[in-house]
Formats: structure tokens, sequence, C-alpha cells
């Protein structure tokens, strides 16, 4: 007699997954999406920096996460200092125990920044400060989480950048952006050049109704169609699931 | 009857060519080529971090550009910082007077950096200083310059960046230097697409006889052919007397 599995097959695993920008848009769509593939004894780590959005969103999950057992840890913390990434990194460690089989992290925090023109950027500070939220701290967040969660036979690691069309098309007047893209693009693809035990995807979500779009929109004066961030969220998660992507790949949303 | 041209035809003009990184390896032998180049009249800017190793070129120089009464000035200044950036704006605009019709600012000033592997790199300052020599300080020099000289009708302007096969090609431990060329070659791409009055030039200069190539070696015990700056610095000469190339490509010196 074969045994029966009533749970869905198609799962993560027991997983500590850290979704980063998680108090809006897709961070937020994401996880609930995430707390619908995780097991029992998961571990999901919410990082904003509002405090109040996270209590928010980890109320949202609550009935669902309690009865799956599923532990939702908010970290109102500024990725773009020493003590964020820090803090971040250290409770990952306090919650998750020795038995995960799956470390999941989602770099999804990032900026628009501003989008003038390639001349008017003469603040070296302003310059640095985009560089710092939105590159330098990827790379110390997930190099600090692979020293916390050593590669191990049976351990999962996958890593998700969430990326966009410009990290691979220069578009006028976007120098900060498109920068700050193209720099996590080959940040991610030398890590999964480098580490065969990770897998590695970057993301191009796609345009979604999240407040990024809007102030494009406003900006820009252009108008296009947006997709709910749950439609994108859906889809990374299926690549997630499938895990069949090679690492260090690059997939837009129009193609998922 | 014809008139006899006497002067070589291939010249940068009368123009001022602003050089960072110009005391050693490629800037050094950069300065010697484009000294030959301009016409009486323009100026030299030699920008690095070391004033003797500076006035030591500006020697080498002396006697040709006297003769062909090219003015050389040195700007001893640390480029990763604001005081740095603004300094060199400051000496180009105030050495060029409204007679120059050709700028050229070659932004060759970079590190290696630390090439340890991915996971080592959790302290966020040692990564934003990397990116701030490498990324923010060729953005913010290049719009400092753009401001300092707007362009105009009958003005040439070149920027030509330093990159890398790495600005391409992710490279196992090696996120720093990767990083930096895949950003520095998407943000003066976002310039060419921006600016059409201005020519941006990404080259990639081979493996050269620099102090760069000589650490690589001794860290990685990788052992390969290096070609003598002098050699690289004329390819890329070539490529901006001949001004063919579109702007925003991305040259190698094989195939130059």
């Amino acid at each position: 007699m074969t045994e029966i599995h009533t749970e869905n097959p198609r799962t993560l695993g027991r997983g500590i997954c850290i979704i980063t920008g998680a108090s809006k848009g897709f961070g937020r769509a994401l996880a609930h999406e995430v707390s619908h593939s995780l097991k029992a004894g998961s571990v999901l780590l919410l990082v904003a920096r509002s405090e109040s959005l996270l209590q928010e969103l980890k109320l949202e999950l609550q009935s669902f996460t309690e009865e799956q057992q599923i532990v939702v840890r908010c970290v109102a913390v500024d990725l773009s200092t020493r003590e964020g990434v820090h803090e971040t990194v250290m409770v990952a460690k306090q919650e998750a125990g020795n038995e995960m089989d799956h470390v999941l992290l989602i770099n999804n925090a990032g900026a628009l920044g501003d989008i003038s023109q390639f001349a008017s950027f003469t603040d070296l500070d302003k310059v640095n400060s985009y560089l710092t939220l939105n590159v330098s701290s990827a790379l110390v967040l997930t190099a600090g989480m692979l020293q916390a969660f050593p590669c191990r036979p049976g351990l999962r690691w996958s890593v998700v950048n969430l990326s966009s069309v410009f990290a691979l098309q220069a578009l006028p007047s976007w120098v900060l952006y498109c920068t700050g893209k193209a720099a996590r693009k080959m940040m991610f693809n030398v890590l999964a050049e480098e580490e065969p035990n990770v897998k590695v995807l970057s993301y191009s979500p796609g345009p979604m109704d999240t407040e990024m779009q809007k102030d494009i929109q406003r900006l820009t004066g252009a108008k296009y169609h947006l997709f709910p961030c749950q439609e994108s969220a859906a889809k990374l998660m299926k690549l997630l699931l499938d895990n069949e992507f090679p690492s260090g790949t690059h997939v837009d949303f129009f193609t998922v």
C-alpha cells in the first residue's frame, strides 16, 4: 500500500525565508506567497524600516501561519546601515534552528532614486547613499547570511536578486537605477559562479502596481499597464518551486 | 595650388584632456600618447593622489609639451572624496579658456580591491569605500565636467571609461571588481543614451604590465602574457583619433 500525501508536495521545505523590503508592494505580496509554501517549523523574516507596516503584515498572515506552525518575525531596521544588516543576520541565526533544510534570501529592498539628468549628479554623498542601499547592502547581507548558514549536505540555499529590465538596458536619465541594477546583476552572477551550492536567481518582476511605479508614471508622464504584485510574486514562487532555473540566470516576468 | 599641411592632421584638436589615475601604469602611458596628439594651446590635466609621481611625469613630458605649447597641470587629490572631485573640476575650469574645441575626460582611476570570496564581504564600509572610488567618483567627476563645459556647437566632447572584460564576465571571487566594472559600463551607457553630443567609449585595455596585473598574478598564481601599457594606450589613442566608434560602445584591446 502506498502512503498517501495530503500536503502539497511542491513546497520550499522547512526553511528560513528572509524578505527585505517586505512592508510594501512586491515584498509584501511575496510574503503572502512564501508563507503558503513553507512547511511547519519554518521561519519567515520580514525586514523593512517600518515596524508598524511589518506588524500589520504579520497580522494579515497570522491566522494562516499560526495554523501552519510558521514563525513570523519582523525586523524593523535600515538596511543601509551596518547595524541594520548586522541585526538582520543575528535575528536570522537566533530564529533558525539546526533543522532547517532551506535558506531562502530574497534581496528585494531597493529604491528608484533620483531620475534626473546624468550631469546633475555632482553630489558624491548622494550617489554613495544610493549605492549603499541598492548595491552594498545586498552584498553584505548575503555574505552575512552565507556565513551564518554555511553550505552543508542537505541544505538548499537560494538567493533571489530583485532585478529589472534596466539591469540590461540603459535608459536616459535613469543613471542611478540602471547602474545599481547592473551592479547587482553582476554581483549575484559572481556568487553563482563561485558557489555551486547556492542557487541564484535574478528576477525582473515587471511593471507592478507599486508606489515606485506610480512615482515613475507621475515623474515621467508615461502610462502603461501595471500588473498586480501578487501576479508577479506568484510567478517568482513558481520559479522557486520548480527550481529548474540555472543558477545565475536573469528571468523576466513576461517570460514566466 | 593646394595648401600644404605640415602638421599631423589626426589630432585631438585644441583640447582639455583630463586623465585620472595618471601617475602610474596605463594612465601614465596615456599621458604620453595624448600629449603627442594635442594642438598648441591645449591643457593636459594629470590627476592622481601622488604629487611627486605626477611631477615626475610632468618633467618627462616637459621638453615636448613646452615646445608644443601644451600646458600640463598636476592635480594631486584623492578622487574618492568630495574635495578631490571638486578641486579637479575647478582646476579644469580655471585652466581651459573659452577657445577649447575638445573636452576629453579619461576616467582611468580605479582599484582591483579585495579578491576574496563573496561570503567574506560582511563589512559595509569596505564595500562602500570600493564603490566610492570605482563607481560614484567617476559619475560625479563626469557630471561636474559636463556642467563646467556645457555642450555647444563646435565643441567635441569625449568620455572614456576604463573598463575590463570583467564588466561583462563574472569571475569567482572578484565580486568587487566585476560589480564595479559592470556598474561603470552601465553608467556610461546611460550617458551615451542621454547625451547625443557626448561620445562615450568604454575601453577594456587588456592585460598590461601594471602594478595591478602584478598583484593579480601574485594573488591568483595565474601567469599570462602582459602587454606594455604603451601598446594599449596607443590603441585607445587610435580609437579616439579615428573617432568612428558608436557612442556607448565597449571595445576590447584585442579587437583594435
